[in-house]
């Protein structure tokens, strides 16, 4: 399935960080977006945060946006027409409810609801409806305008099926989860990758910087271009992800066992908080963000060149 | 420090996988390579196994070899007078420490001698000379002359000094160890990862496609640019990654939690394998390889490129 976003209404729920992200990505590919947020300072506020993610899309694809944004402070305005709802409110599982009760109130029946969600469920959220099979998540990773990944769960697979094809028209991935998780896939990943990382600098194995450069310039390079699970099946030789299971299974399973179970005591956190101020270097959060940013375009432009 | 690689003589002990790659490596930078094996077979292949890493690093930066590389199977000739001896044996402490005798006999006391090794720690290979200051491990990442991330561990400054600087001319990013750890930082941090990918497809919560595809357009493609630390610092807000360990330390422990500890029974094997299987898509792995190594060097030009 294809979908066109041009003109098509969309309406972003909440205009924080996640909010901006999305409105930005959809105006970009031509949608008609409508941005709601029930705070008037945070609406006020909306355009000049949505300067940098439309500047990052502009130098990343070389045009403009082809859409446009409406801020609105009226729900029922918002949730006229909207072929998607975006919604980005706080994590927090009564706010939600609350609104998807107005949601079902006042939007087309038709409507796909999407959360934003990282920490909470679609167990979690779909009891604040009437009609469940509305709701799916669709969790983006930060920032949402420039990392592809969209996590997808949802109960009717045609409603799947229509959301996907507009993700990929905004130039997401979408990836299908088949249960729910909490953390969903990618955050599931991060938060072992982080256990062991704090891990190695508890036990003085490394510091902050250097695990961070390790990733950097090694695995997470790697993980950019070749998923964990084919990475073993590229180490097994010529017998492949079997070969290494029969061969290296064992070995992997030992390494699992001398992996570390850290708590984030005091101490751990004095220890991580001085580690990443040496990182730092003096920048600011808003110059690694910026550096991240132009890092990530450039990266996003070399994929998107056809390989020869 | 900085090191010239031009006319150095290094050599490479062993002609396998990894091996073929340093030699590539410092040939392409300018260096004198010597490649010995002990198995007449290996090294009489090993010429035809080094036109793909080189043909890779000249796409990579636009020139050929500036230094090149000779195929020796007396091992009294390869340890005559290198400055560095990158030793690629087979990861068993018996057979390293025999070479290592012969490496104490005849090569120049000053010559580093750096393992390759990824199971092993410098404290198991130590024992195996008389003056173990002249060791250290320095730990590459598949594919090495691609992959920037060189581990590094050794009891004396100034020699791993040296090294980081040999290492460095060869357009390698040397990361220092603390203590040795078995995996050193990568291989652990790439081990508590696919711990949990394995768990997400044992609880059908995601396929190996979808896990793969999640890690590489969103956790991975990041932390290409990113390390696990700072990702944090940049999570925290204002914050930082001091407010981040306020706010969200107590629901990260309880992440940790409900992370998997997944066996690789049977079970988990076919699935993993058959898994693997439908994301291949039919690709062997030479293909596989390839792509692997067309995007890793799309990405590390784009790298290269002073951002603006």
């Amino acid at each position: 399935m294809t979908a066109d976003l041009d003109h098509l209404p969309i309406t972003i729920l909440g205009a924080g960080l996640i909010g901006i992200g999305w409105a930005a990505l959809f105006a970009h590919h031509g949608a008609r977006v409508t941005l709601w947020d029930p705070q008037p300072e945070t609406l006020k506020t909306a355009p000049d945060r949505l300067a940098k993610p439309r500047a990052d899309l502009t130098e990343l694809d070389g045009h403009g946006p082809r859409g446009d944004i409406h801020f609105v402070s009226d729900i029922a305005a918002a949730l006229r027409e909207p072929a998607l709802i975006q919604e980005n409110a706080p994590e927090s599982i009564p706010v939600k409810h609350a609104l998807y009760a107005e949601i079902e109130t006042l939007a087309p029946p038709e409507a796909i609801l999407a959360s934003s969600t990282s920490s909470l469920t679609w167990d979690d959220l779909a009891p604040g409806l009437t009609d469940p099979q509305r709701l799916i998540t669709a969790h983006p990773f930060n920032p949402p305008h420039l990392v592809p990944l969209v996590e997808l769960y949802g109960p009717d697979p045609a409603r799947l099926d229509r959301a996907e094809a507009l993700y990929r028209a905004a130039g997401r991935v979408p990836v299908r989860l088949n249960i729910p998780a909490t953390g969903h896939i990618a955050n599931r990943l991060a938060s072992a990758l982080w256990r062991e990382a704090v891990h190695i600098v508890a036990e003085g194995i490394a510091d902050v910087e250097a695990v961070d450069r390790a990733l950097m310039h090694g695995p997470g390079l790697r993980w950019s271009v070749l998923g964990a699970h084919m990475a073993y099946h590229l180490g097994g030789g010529a017998g492949g992800i079997a070969g290494y299971l029969d061969h290296l299974g064992p070995s992997q399973e030992r390494r699992w066992q001398d992996l570390g179970t850290p708590r984030l005591s005091p101490e751990i956190k004095d220890t991580l908080i001085a580690g990443v101020a040496t990182a730092c270097a003096g920048r600011d959060i808003a110059t690694l963000e910026a550096e991240r940013d132009a890092a990530l375009i450039a990266l996003l432009r070399a994929r998107a060149k056809p390989q020869t």
